[in-house]
This record gives structure tokens, sequence and C-alpha cells, in this order.
């Protein structure tokens, strides 16, 4: 045997350093508040705040963040995190397993819409800062977006709905909630003229989406861009957890993307014979 | 190119059924019920329900099961998942990936005490109702528990905390929706029941931990066992993220779990060479 | 600021303990010999084996193991894990979380047929030893297998081959080995015992497929049951890797099952209204 | 129930395409080579070449890439990734599980320097062959490269090993190689040269580790950049499977980062109540 320690080295204390979590033998505290005072007074979303932010949300801040939660939970098998949770749930692995698989793919593709829409509105409130018009504001930041990004605009437009009806019925919470001054509104106006700059000239709009008005509220409650993709983690897990469990109880074993009798096509190389001299032996 | 696939063939139009999720252009129904009457009326809690059962939970029923996912959030970076999710944030993965390594682990041993606990719970009620006393229900069942998992009993006890914090403030809050009907009570008695037979003769007692009062909760609100781990997965996931979100802001690169001066103990073969005749070349 | 470690207390020297590697400054070893003299004289196969064995193969012996993980590496898009792969990378992921979501999936059902068969093989060895002709041991033990796992029987069959190809062509490089003496051949005779056994009394034969060929060379090698299901991890992560990687050229975002005009059949609670008193507000 | 399909229509044939796999029931042909022919006379490292790139590799060419797979499978359990698979294996989920959550955390920072320093090699011989000297080639792709990704170069100097006992000897290898016209050796130049650069004025030089030694052999056999990353993922699946393994075997329940009475620094908001108006009930 032969240790690659110095055994009479001390651990250095900090290895691990947190400010979300104390504890001592019967004793939890999650940013200072003893757990069994959070519990019966702190909603799920509150505790969800209070973990990402250090501090308690009040009641009105907490329900605002519930709605950008619960409103983004599914979106259906078509999309690949939940057809992953149903293939996977199909192949023998726990639910946990199966939600890992499709929480994992929640990349810059499929789950950054957020996060992107909530960096181009805090990027316009900048340029107004700074002492740009709206307009201008507005105009600068879609060009330079667009520069980035491409053509498509996080958070706008969406090709299946017309019209994606959990957006405007979220934007109505955060109206309600500036006019009772729970939040200031501001971003909530920016949104809405980013929509009338991309519909402007042409026949079709492209009106705010999902993400456009989960980034809204996130904005709106102060939540640093890289937390509207984390929130639509937690948010989506739970599609992800009903249809894995669902898949669960329809059965099924190793099930495809597609019915059996639908393979794939193949445009490779066609069929020819391995050259003989490939290996020694 | 030659194609696997049967070109007159249609597709069979249920490969993927699903009760959760309706969708058309313009609109989406989960379970039914239109996403826009959903927003502002629905708790996230309410919602998880709606998604994993079928049925809206009434406000008191989901308050309850607010109660158990917020009270499960996190126990500290030395729970293998949250030290996974933090040294996952230091290797150069998305937010999205370090949650779905550190979900990935709630198995059987990290995750499962509450399905377990949840399991138990329901094993006695069936023992009682074809007939038993409650006391001979919990001893059979805790005997047949221990033949099949061993000595320690899922939920029950803790290798930190003399009396788990979280447990008693929820057994208070499933007292109090029992008194008011919205619950029966039924599983808070037996997990109670459970906890003194353990205790038995004993002079420590071994009480009650958040596992066995959450599971107290999913038996008194209807849930089968599995979902007792998927609802633990959802809970965890808060800590799991904000524990990423953390050591993101805090930096370090390959954070390992111990600090560099400390390696590992190596135990394997002493130092030899490669026999000289292995490769062919 | 608090502590909650004890800073007197010194690590305890051997929290990771391991026999594969040793490292020093400038040194590193694997089971004893040295990396820069494994490098260059020991194939990938044998490389896999001192690893996972603690002592290198022979040439032969690694050539046997070459074969059984290069057969395996993939079976099509219609396997849940390949289409897994290539969904992730259209997600905005990197090519290893496209291939953790894949391998994640690699579970009982769909990873798990190699181990179950060579644990039916030690099955039947171990009746033999104890005195049973192989007949008998043959028949209890499928019997047996059928009352823990179901009808089909791992490593036999399959719903899309008549003959697996690749089975009888590992089969004659197993022949081969255990004619120069490298393996004994007996869980090559105890497989055929196997298929011969299943294909009675019936027109179509069960022919051995890939995973019930490469179970024999596992077994012939002298791998733990389980290490078959890692062993095929490796293997079938060459195919993830290369789909992911050719869906990537290929492009697509939130590439999901089907194309998009076929969505999915709900058959859920007909449109109904949020009734009006779930929540407090 | 209501079906969202449009059931007259067919379904596209091409929504899964590929050029690596075709399939008939009894066939298997990987880029054309049916499986029965390449069984025997390809080796595993060869294999992982032509579902890669579609095309067979020579006997040198698969034996040095052969040998850069083998070189990297594992630098112990203080890399987060080989510390995740050990932690994994003792919370309850399978061998593929644990493999899984591991190999996704060689994002950027932990598996990504095979990949950076194929780009740099890449792009210091695009200067070349645009008329640059190499050594301006060299110095000016260095400069752009600290640019973008800060003061260390991937490929080059290691934090515990004065000089990366890998690397000499897989250059030798290349060395070897390009001598006998398998390669051109013109990477392991470039290399050499920006080696050479980074000690330039230094009393203690930087020399090249394993990821810039297993970058020239990639860059030398024609690999693209991004499949630097996905080679060493497979590479180091070795490790991972290895370290998950003996921890299984070891056995350990729920093994945190540290030891239990090494728990973590807290240094959030001291203890503090919860204010009593955050709920409305």
């Amino acid at each position: 045997m032969s240790t690659n320690m110095d055994p009479g080295q001390q651990l250095s204390q900090d290895w691990w350093r947190t400010e979300i979590i104390e504890m001592r033998p019967g004793e939890i505290r999650y940013r200072g508040y003893p757990i069994e005072q959070l519990i019966g007074q702190v909603s799920f979303a509150q505790m969800i705040w209070l973990m990402l932010r250090g501090e308690l949300p009040d009641r009105r801040q907490g329900e605002l963040l519930d709605a950008a939660l619960m409103s983004a939970v599914d979106h259906g098998p078509q999309a690949p995190s939940i057809a992953i949770a149903r293939m996977a749930a199909t192949c023998g692995v726990g639910l946990n397993n199966a939600m890992a698989s499709a929480l994992n793919v929640l990349g810059d593709v499929h789950g950054g819409a957020g996060e992107q829409a909530v960096e181009l509105y805090q990027d316009i409130a900048r340029r107004i800062d700074a002492g740009a018009t709206q307009d201008d504001a507005v105009k600068d930041a879609l060009r330079d977006w667009r520069e980035r990004h491409g053509k498509f605009v996080s958070g706008f437009g969406h090709r299946f709905h017309p019209v994606d009806p959990r957006a405007p019925r979220l934007l109505e919470l955060v109206d309600r909630a500036a006019a009772d001054g729970v939040v200031t509104g501001r971003f909530a106006g920016i949104a809405r003229a980013v929509e009338a700059a991309l519909g402007e000239g042409r026949s079709k709009p492209i009106p705010m989406n999902i993400d456009g008005a989960t980034a809204v509220i996130y904005a709106e409650l102060g939540f640093p861009a890289p937390l509207a993709r984390g929130l639509f983690c937690l948010s989506r897990s739970v599609g992800i957890l009903a249809h894995a469990w669902e898949q669960t109880q329809q059965g099924g074993r190793n099930k495809g993307p597609m019915p059996k009798q639908f393979l794939w096509t193949y445009d490779g190389p066609p069929a020819r014979d391995v050259p003989p001299d490939n290996r020694s032996d």
C-alpha cells in the first residue's frame, strides 16, 4: 500500500463553502432561517427564490414566480426532452434516470430561450439607462442580437402557435403586479416594444411566446439571466416526470422514436466487402 | 440511397399517446383545462399534482403537497447529489447538465427512501384492512421489510440529526389538515406506530426523518409510491440548482472532491514492468 | 462565518481508495504498470481489461474481447439510445452531454441482456459443477429464469433478425480460440445447449443474438456478469457518438421523434374549465 | 379521444437519415461493410474510426488511434468525472447511470482540452498554408488563442506532472509512424513548435501534456476537432467504468466527497427568524 497523501496535512477548512445551508445535529437553516419556521409559512416557489437569491420574496413576488414556473411545465411529446423521458422510461431505468436524460438536453437551443430573452431585455434596459430612447435601444439591441444569434429572436414567435396562449395571460399578471407596486413593469414595457418592433411592416405579427413572457417575469423579479434557464429546468422537470410516469404505466420495452415498421433512410456507401488485409492475424 | 421504410405505409396514429396534454394551434390544455385559465388560479404545487394525477387538488391539498416539496430541497454539499452538481459546475457544462448529472444519482439508496416508506405504510394499511390489529400489522410489515431490505428502515433514524427538525413540523401540518378533514390522518397514525415500534426497548428512539414525514404526506394525499421518488427529485432539484449556481459564481475549474493535496490511497499491485510480449508488433 | 468542521481534525487517509491507479509527479501507473510502457505495447481492448480486472490479458484474449466490443457498437436510430443521442445533438448541448443522455438509458431492458445472459450461463455451469447433467442444468436454469424474468430469454431470439448475423461469426472466433487453448469453450457449449433447448419442438428456432454471443465471450474470458453491461456500454458509446456527430453535421434544431406534422394522440379528459375556487386570491 | 395527427398523412421518408448503418432482416452493414466480415478482421479502434469517418483506416492508422485511446483512460479519483462515477455507484443506480453522470461532465473545461489543441494546431497549419513562417504562425495563433481563451494553452503544462509521462511516449509513436509514411508528422512538428514558443525565456518549460499529445495524433489522422472530445469521452469512459465498478465492490452508501466529519464552511447570513407575514394562511 502506498498513500498519495501527506498524512500530517490538515484538510483546508473551506474546500466546500456555501451561503445556502448551515447544519448542526438537529438543526437545519437555509440562508439563516430555521427549516421548521419555513415549513408551513413559505411556499415551494418562495423556497426556490430563497435558495437561489438568499432572501425571502414577499407573498406577491412569490406568486408571480409561481405563475412563471407552473406555466412552462410541458409542451408535449414532440419536444425532444419529453420524448426522451418517455423512451427512457421503457429502457429499464429509474424515474430519476429518465428525468436526468431528459433534463440534460435543455441546452441552449431547447432550454435557453428564456435566458436569451432576459439578456435581450437587460441589454435594452442598459441602453436606455445610458441615455438612448426606447426605440433606439430596441432597434440597436435587436441588431446586435441578430449578429450574434441569427434571425430568430428568442422569446418571440412560435412555429406552432400563431399566438401562444400562455404569454398574454402571464403579461396580465405582470401588469396587475405592476399596478400594485409589486414590480416596476419596466421589462413588460420593453418586451412589448420588442414585439412591436419585430412586427413592424409585416402582415403577420411575431408575438411574444412563453419564453418571452416568463423572461419578463424573471427580469421584473430581478433574476440574473442564467437562472431563467435554471428555473425553466425546474418547471419542465414537472412535465418530464409526468410523461415518464405515464409511459411507465402504459408499459412498452425499448420504445423507439417511431413505430417499428418505419426504420430510417440509409444513404451511405453501397454494400461492399471488407478489404482482405486490414488486420495482421 | 436505400430506404428501410415501406413508403406506402401510413404512420400508426397512436405511437405517442398521452392523457396529459392536448394541443392545437393557439390552444394548450393540460388534462382538459386550458392553460390560460390555470395560470393565476393554480399554484405550482397544484399544477404538479394535476400533471401527475389527472385532477386538480383543492387549495388545502395543494398546500400540503407544497409543504412536502419545499421541505426537502437540500441537505448540504456532503450529499453526493449536491457535491456532483457543484463539481459539474466547474467542468464547463451548462446548468441543465450539472443538474442532470446530480439528479441522475437520486437512485434507490440516495433518493428512494420516501418511496420505500410509502410502500411500508401502504403495506401496513393493507394488513389492517385485511383484519390485522395495528400492532400486528406494524410488527409483521417491519419483519418482512427487514427481510427484503436489511436492518435500517427507510424514513426513520438519521446518521446526523438525533431528531430531524423537519419531521415533527410536517406532521403538525398533517394533523391540522386531518382535523379539518383535508386528509384522513390514517398514515400519520401508521407512521407514528412504526416509530413507536422501532423505539421499543431502546434507550435512544429512532425518530421519523424527512423521508418518513414526506412519505406520510404523499400517502395521505393518495400518491402511488413511485411518485414519492419523483416528487423528491423535483424537490431536491431546487437545492441542486442553487448549489450549481453558487459554485458557478464562486468559480473554480475541475474542482475535485477534496483539496488537491489530498489525493487518494492506492493499494493495488506494486510497481512492475509490462511483460515484453503483449503485442505482436 | 461558521464552520461545520473540527479544524484540528485530520482527514482520514483512505476516503478514496483504489487499486487501479497510482500517481506521483511525473509518474502514472495503472495496476502497477507505468503508462509509458503500456503505450504502444497494449491495445485499447487490453487496457480495458487491465483497468477492469487488474491483470493484463495476453494478445489472443485481448483480441477476443476486442471482437466483442467492436461487434455491438450500433443497431440504428430506432434504438432509444441512438435516437436520444441524435435528438440531444439538436438541442444545443455538447457531444459529451448527448452521449451521457443516451448512455444513461442502457438500463436493464435496453442494455442488460448481456449481463442477464452471462448470469444464465454461469447458473447452468454451477448446476453442472454440482452434479447435474447438462440437459437438466439447462432445463432447470431456464425454468428458474422464466419465473424471475418472464417468457423471453435474454440473448436469444430477435424481433427483427431471423438470424442475427453477428452471433455465428462471434461464436466462430470463440471456437477458434478454444481450439487454440485461449479459452475453454465451456460457455460456448452451454449457450448452444440453451439455443437447442429453446428451439425444441418449435418450427422456427430461437437463435442466439448479439447479446447471447458477446455474453459467451465475456463468460469465457471470466468477466463477472455486471461487467457485461459495462462493456456493452463502452461498445454502444461508439455508435452513440457516431450518430450524435452525424446529426450535428446534418443540423436541425429541437428535432423531435417524428416529423412535426405528426403530433400525438390525446386521450385524456375532454376540454373543461378550471373550477372557480382553486386559489385564495 | 382526439388525435392531433392528420390520419391521411404519410410519414416523410427521411426523418431519420444516416450514412452509418443499413439493416435488413438478417443483414447489418456499417458504412456498407457487412458486420460478419468486419468481426475478426477489424479492431475496436478501427471500428471506431469507421463509424466516425466512413472509411476503414489501415492497420497502422488504427494502431495510432488505438494508442491515443488507451493512453487517456484515467487520471485518478481527484478528477471530478471519476469522483462522480464513484459517488454515483454508492447511490443505488446502475453502472450505465453512474457512467452517464460522469461522462456528462467532460465539458469544455474537463474534457475539451484535446479539441482546443487540435483547433490550435489546425489554425497554425492554415496560417502556414497561407504563407506565414512557422514561427510567425505559432506566435500569432497563440496570441489569438489567449485573447479568446485566457492565459493557459490547452494541451501544454500540467498542474501535477512536471513532465506528463504519456506525452513523449505518444510522440515517439507518431514519429515512428511518420518515418514509415503512415502520417505526415506535420502536426507533431507544429505541436513541438508550440511547446518551444511557450517555454521561451522561462526557466521552467511548459511541456506538452496528454491532451496536447493525443491532439497531435487526432490531427495527424485527420479527425475534425470536435471528435477529439468525442474520442476522449470514449477513452475516459473506461476509467469511469473501472472506478464505478471498483467502488461497487468496495460498497458504501451515499458516499460524499469527503469523510463525514468534514462538512463544509457556511458563510451565509447568521441565524434569523422567518418574518411573520410571508403567507396568507
